[in-house]
């Protein structure tokens, strides 16, 4: 703990008092960034870039660089642990994500093992450490993971899907079989994260990037019982300070009270949710994360601002906010409007910290 | 009124009993309907196919031969207004619409005329005509239109996009240009929809496709005021009967109250609210229309059957629902399954009925 110099993020994740709203972005070491397609382009492809620790520290460090961001996130890619399970990641040029061998039936599920992540993870908790030491206190280090849910749909379409008919099938005809895919998905995540903060991670976040296209029986049968198993599986304390988990499904506005039920410290929001009405909803049981519409950086910086006004005086007085766009930052925001938003954060949240 | 064989669609919305829960789907006349694939065929384009009143009103029918349902939409485009106002709509194969004269400034939005429905939009008018003559009041027939604005980001993009980069960049830094095509929008939107009423239309349905991408804040300012000011305009009845008008944001699920609060009759749902939860939340103010995971029709009949059980069981007892689909069906699904849901709907349905 006491080498931590900002520990914002972490307070606020706790609902500790803080001197300001501390603020990171998803993804927000990632193509808007000359300087991470200069270091992209050296690694070769994007899991090569991955797979290599120290370009994977490299890029990570690169926005903490340009801004004073309040936290670091590990650059990998949730599909590292399908890849660690046999199925053959890559990644075609403007189509996102595949599969060599998707699993679609009983013997390709029952095949699968669960990732030793010191061993078929290796580059990942390389990465971490390597990123933890380069840090050296300065903000702390998230570590994160998919959703069982969301691993699972690539792994049986094999690649990105709009219709989901291939798992949606499956959880469908034959719900066994998928929570027996799940169910090793969970446990495979658990431990993947636990390996992730021995390795030197500060806080944790689940991706249930496709939670959202549930219905809320499904979403719940489906994507939160397996998020709650792995809630209570990890690693909650390490180097005598609590580590914050935070669940963000997408598009999971409706089920807040749910998420809250689980026992994890805070929710990722996006910004279809009024992050005040969030509050109300949520109590005092966890923080938030969240929630500017990612779109608002395509507008001036004025713009900017006033929008990050508005979500700061909807949440109102007190700790229990870490600011955050509601999803990945894109690709074609200039680096300025992202600087516009941060300093915006520290600087339009003071008021709301006064004691 | 006396023409109509069966008004179970339009009682429902009504909120008048039934004898069953009424049922369609949107995109019911479509792809995955081999005889909508002739018709295409033979037809040339997709909006080749649209503007053919005969042809449309073919490809409006066909799904009413093969299932017993309970109402006819027009077939059509939402994006016909923008193409009437001289944008130039075409589709390019497997990349959806686009219009070849985006409005990007106040020059091409202040240039834009509101559209004469009988004489711009003739061949829609005419075959909203032609299929209520061929209906011969079989079932009710559905006039609709886009929401305001879902067309003005199409307007504005282009075509599909994913980030909404270039009207959310309007929206946020220019809104009072925004605000000039949305109004424009909304006049144009009554118009169409009071033609289509006067042309046979027998109940109208807005289609909000991207409202669900916008924060509570901007969904209130930029698509819903408009929705309120057209459901303000509109015709609401029509030979000595009610024309209910359906409201359809997907991705609002967190917005009923403030939907139903417009006075439309009835609101669409997508798969993410429990029907249940929302009948709860808007009370007896207004009619549901959904709301089926599309993706369950990839599952087998019984699993199906399965699922229209529970969204009947979580609506209960009494009128006020009509059974649809959460989102078009996809193109893949076999039409024996969209049978399967839709007799599970009619049989099962019946004890919810019963006096």
């Amino acid at each position: 703990m006491s080498d931590l110099k900002n520990d914002r993020f972490l307070r606020a994740l706790m609902r500790q008092p803080v001197d300001a709203t501390p603020v990171w972005m998803m993804r927000q070491a990632g193509r808007y960034l000359p300087e991470y397609r200069a270091t992209r382009e050296k690694a070769g492809s994007f899991m090569d870039l991955c797979m290599n620790p120290e370009l994977a520290c490299e890029v990570t460090l690169q926005p903490l660089e340009r801004f004073p961001l309040d936290a670091a996130i590990l650059f990998s890619d949730i599909l590292t642990i399908p890849d660690a399970m046999g199925l053959g990641l890559y990644f075609s040029e403007g189509e996102g994500p595949r599969f060599k061998r998707p699993v679609r039936d009983r013997a390709a599920i029952d095949a699968l093992g669960v990732p030793d992540p010191e061993q078929d993870l290796r580059y990942v908790m390389d990465a971490v450490r390597t990123i933890r030491r380069e840090l050296n206190g300065r903000v702390p280090l998230i570590g994160f993971s998919g959703s069982p849910w969301t691993l699972a749909t690539y792994m049986i379409e094999g690649s990105s899907t709009k219709t989901f008919a291939r798992s949606k099938g499956m959880m469908f005809d034959e719900p066994a079989l998928m929570h027996s895919l799940l169910d090793k998905l969970a446990a495979a995540v658990t431990e993947y994260l636990n390996a992730q903060v021995a390795a030197g991670a500060q806080a944790l976040m689940v991706f249930d990037t496709w939670g959202g296209t549930l219905s809320p029986r499904d979403y719940k049968a489906f994507s939160l019982a397996y998020m709650q198993r792995i809630v209570d599986g990890l690693t909650r304390e390490a180097d005598g300070r609590k580590v914050p988990v935070i669940l963000f499904t997408k598009g999971g506005g409706q089920w807040l009270e749910l998420m809250a039920d689980t026992g994890c410290d805070a929710l990722g929001l996006d910004w279809t949710t009024d992050i005040g009405d969030a509050r109300a909803r949520v109590g005092d049981r966890v923080a938030l994360q969240g929630n500017l519409d990612p779109c608002t950086l395509y507008a001036s910086p004025q713009a900017i601002r006033r929008s990050v006004g508005e979500i700061l005086a909807s949440y109102g007085k007190g700790s229990g906010h870490v600011f955050n766009l509601g999803h990945g930052i894109h690709p074609t925001i200039p680096p300025e409007h992202a600087a516009a938003m941060i300093e915006a954060v520290h600087e339009l949240s003071r008021p709301y910290h006064a004691t």
